[in-house]
């Protein structure tokens, strides 16, 4: 498999977006992204993109075909891939493995969601749709819920603290405020969290992510066409996707995404490199117990001690491991196609150097982008 | 880029399926391949599947997680593609390229659609997304009509008859009575096809394929594997994929898929073949009138000769090109998300010489697997 750089990127802003639609957001962030490459649209040779549920958001299945036909395409190959709010995560491994497989030599790929100005469903409906139909979401259960129980148990077993899950909100929040695309650039504090409505106990408003609408791409190269297009190309230096159960109820461990477990495993294993080396994070903090989990099964730090680890001030910026200087999903926004792209693309403007007052210094860095409650992780390393 | 052969295909009935899940089908599928290849489901590598729209039509989206959840495979990677009805053929290209780059030695990759006992929205409606939601469906056109506009401007430009229409239904549901898989095994002439109810002026049922549940699936293996593992390797000699504007109005010439023209143009190109090398091909029938544009498109006939073509009987198992034996999307059933998994199967039978009395002798083929009006289209060319 040949070296893969990303050369390019672009983003429309987070946010209730309610005069764009779905496919004027995909096409403005692949346009900002080949733009940023300095390239034209002849050179790209294949489109991948990522989107949950365009078909229950928007009414538009066919994602792929709609891209590359009002994008000005001609006529290239365009791949859709769904994998739940891990979409954006796995089409970026997708277009990685077509670009190293020698299929085509620049790819752009996208993720894309719609979620505000709804048809007929509900959002907490569409986003159920992540969750085993009959077994979870038939039940009467939603995200909310499913990542409280998660919540509950880390109470029970580690004596994780309510102000704890709290401190992760407001850390991205303060994060957020100097990112010009994210959808909430204000800070809050551990009492506004705790003061929000409950959502499901022990979760409330303020540990959710929002819903929101946007886009963001990237553009891939192979290692020769890289160096000769880019300064500063940043290095996929490791790619891992795995799945586990789709149902909560059977995992041995409700504590554990075994699926973020395996990704990072193979992506560390890839890349040579392990969890000390990495200088800073995109977790998938869709709620926010999940940044907590995450950061135990990257083994950044043991079982039970991600509490204290952002009570300790350490996943700030200017931390021993920054965690989601972009905001993260919970204050940059969660249009949830977009967000596995979303997190590559701070990624990168972090290793260039670009990240204006959010800049950790960063020379390595991983991205963790999950679906549903980890039924599917997909794990990424970059470096320069 | 690595040879990839398929070395295992299994299928579950195509029809109207009642008593059966979405999940259990693919399950099913699955398994029937991985019997048929001789291997374990520790051996397999990566999952990939097709389905255009299981949120619409099932409520549930992460599919690909569910697959290896339900299959019980063991935390593998599972990536689910959607290119509305060529979303099987396109997960299996997706499959292929995977499989050549080297990522994984080993795939299985299915397609799965469950179109009755749906929810909210009928099926048509549902099917409409793969068309152009704010300049199609909207407008309230849907794929009958989309496909009537062709097969109307095909008569007024070649004197193309309403005959010839039939003919095809008449031939490819000739073919399906051998298909022990086939939703309909039962001859029709063409006196009922013209006195079948119009649905579409001038197309009417019996010139459509049915609404269909059903699964397929292949078994995917890199060169060396596939030599130790199979005495009856059936290689992939060919794969295109390519898009061409979602909405049939934008295109300079409504008679040609320039998707099918373009994919066929690179299938053709990397197996070193041309047109009159195919022994036999299964066509995207999904319309009478979509198996003759699919004809001229990929060359097998000259620019409006393919109403005789099928007159002659040329097209019938023991004419000069077989098209269909399988009994096509019209008579075999077409659960959109499995039709492309499905042509490639009946291609392996018939190279493998394992389809009884549809055999047709040929030892290479070719599929054409079509998203919408022609959005999407990819083709591939098998040899032994």
């Amino acid at each position: 498999m040949r070296k893969v750089a990303i050369i390019g990127v672009g983003m429309t802003p987070f946010g209730q977006l309610w005069d764009r639609s779905l496919i004027s957001l995909a096409v403005e962030a692949g346009a900002k992204a080949i733009h940023d490459a300095g390239i034209t649209h002849k050179d790209v040779g294949v489109l991948y993109g990522g989107t949950m549920s365009s078909g229950l958001f928007s009414g538009q299945e066919h994602l792929a075909s709609m891209f590359a036909d009002h994008s000005g395409f001609d006529h290239i190959p365009s791949v859709r891939v769904e994998a739940a709010c891990a979409s954006g995560g796995l089409a970026l491994r997708q277009a990685y493995i077509d670009v190293a497989s020698g299929a085509h030599d620049i790819a752009v790929v996208g993720g894309v969601e719609k979620m505000t100005d709804l048809g007929i469903y509900p959002v907490t409906k569409v986003l159920s749709t992540a969750a085993d139909a009959e077994r979870e979401s038939s039940l009467g259960v939603t995200f909310p819920g499913i990542y409280a129980m998660m919540a509950r148990l880390h109470m029970h077993k580690y004596h994780t603290t309510e102000e704890q899950l709290a401190m992760v909100a407001v850390k991205n929040h303060a994060h957020a405020i100097h990112n010009p695309h994210a959808q909430f650039r204000r800070a809050i504090t551990v009492d506004q969290v705790m003061g929000s409505v409950k959502i499901a106990d022990p979760l409330k408003l303020l540990d959710a992510s929002p819903v929101s609408d946007g886009g963001a791409a990237l553009v891939l190269a192979d290692e020769k066409t890289a160096r000769s297009q880019s300064d500063t190309p940043v290095w996929i230096a490791g790619s891992g996707h795995a799945t586990d159960t789709i149902a909560l109820h059977d995992r041995e461990d409700m504590l554990s995404m075994r699926s973020t477990v395996y990704a990072a495993r193979d992506a560390f294993r890839q890349a040579g490199l392990s969890p000390k080396d990495i200088g800073m994070a995109e977790l998938h903090d869709c709620f926010t117990i999940a940044e907590l989990l995450a950061l135990e099964d990257l083994g950044f730090v043991d079982r039970g001690a991600s509490g204290s680890f952002i009570e300790q001030g350490q996943a700030h910026i200017g931390g021993s491991l920054p965690i989601n200087p972009s905001g993260g999903l919970k204050a940059k926004g969660h249009p949830v196609g977009a967000s596995g792209i979303a997190q590559a693309i701070e990624s990168v403007l972090q290793l260039r150097g670009d990240a204006g007052l959010r800049n950790t210094g960063a020379e390595i860095a991983l991205t963790q982008n999950v679906g549903g409650s980890g039924g599917t992780a997909v794990v990424h390393i970059f470096r320069r």
